[in-house]
């Protein structure tokens, strides 16, 4: 199983200001290429910080995404943090530049030009017909913080990483609580180990009490499990649809 | 100025199931408190995950609050996990158990009572007129995922940490993008060592290019970085109103 981290980078994140929308997208993404997303850190924008993560991550784990930090502002230092976890000098990128300069024509400035810089060695992923490519440096995706512009670089990481089978998910909802659920779901968790279950009771919700979610690689595996648990409640215990 | 740490915990959040939606939540009170939300981490339900994260943000940080795995069931492991970061045993508390049995009277289970373990020495965090209360373990505060319950305690934090003054934040809002921008807030940054500046671009919101944030402890300090950031604009560049 490729295990993934990602390393979301912002002031806005841990002030408050903004919540982040990123973490959801690129779970789903990696869940559905059967990547195991294993650890999410949130951090400042600390040169020093993003680094030491960047480096620890992506010695632990198959591939890391970084989310933000990537303009060309003074908040901006992912690339820098980068190039330093891997002991390189961020260089402008020849095709980053170009690609500016086709962008903004007479309106160029330094400011957009601080843009091209790259992580010495990283090398540019791109869709066809897409403009702007992700950066990759070895193992770590650095991905920009903008919610529309994170989610459009999905298609580029299902490109490159999408061999896997994706996981099975199914779902029951209960009328029970979790304390009376727990004998049953000890049963079943412990006669399908390869089977992912889940417990999550609701307070908002007036149509049930406990959603149980099965979760595997094994469709045949997670269907039994789902089964099993069903047959130990009955037919009231259950919300029926979905 | 106090530090804290924020570990959130659910198979749930990294499969993409759901969005977190505590973060927000307690990094606005945290902010409201002037403590200073350095570092989120979440991870899955894994007993020796959890602890050894535990062991580590309880070390760097003057205090630490884990959202979610508290129920009853096989996938709530936080309790016996945040045990074993302190090495001690995770025990009945009586008073969560009479809490319990007074809320659960002859439907009351063992699933149901699974949820009066606390790790030893443990305290209980109550606001009068609160049934439940929090756990707290030295500075480790012990908070259900739920969001709707995990915004409840939310008090029980300010009535026992809101001795510091709230942060100062300010907005404006241009019209230019960060590449034109760059230069101004580079001077203005450097003008201000005390006032935290962001620059965030949008490319959803029409009426606008890149927010920029004041943010302080000092409301006089935050107002003359703003005020001199705005000097240096046109009047044309900057959106009115807000």
């Amino acid at each position: 199983m490729r295990t993934a981290a990602a390393l979301v980078i912002g002031n806005e994140l841990l002030t408050g200001k903004i919540q982040d929308q990123n973490v959801l997208v690129l779970a789903r993404t990696l869940r559905s290429i059967g990547v195991l997303l294993r650890r999410v850190v949130m951090v400042l924008d600390e040169l020093d910080t993003i680094a030491s993560e960047v480096r620890s991550l992506a010695a632990s784990h198959d591939v890391v995404f970084t989310s933000g930090g990537v303009g060309p502002t003074h908040d901006d230092v992912t690339i820098a943090a980068i190039s330093r976890a891997f002991g390189v000098d961020p260089v402008r990128s020849p095709e980053i530049e170009s690609t500016l300069r086709a962008y903004y024509g007479d309106r160029m400035t330094e400011g957009h030009l601080a843009m091209a810089k790259v992580p010495a060695g990283a090398r540019l992923a791109r869709t066809p017909g897409g403009v702007w490519p992700a950066i990759v440096k070895d193992n770590v995706w650095i991905l920009p913080g903008v919610p529309q512009i994170f989610a459009m670089k999905m298609p580029l990481i299902v490109a490159e990483l999408g061999t896997g089978r994706g996981w099975v998910s199914l779902a029951v909802f209960t009328r029970l609580d979790e304390g009376d659920l727990k004998e049953h779901l000890d049963r079943v968790v412990e006669a399908h180990p390869h089977v992912e279950i889940g417990s999550y009771p609701t307070f908002a919700d007036v149509r049930y009490r406990t959603k149980l979610t099965f979760d595997g690689l094994d469709e045949a595996a997670v269907k039994q499990a789902r089964d099993a648990f069903v047959e130990r409640l009955t037919a009231d215990d259950i919300v029926p649809g979905d």
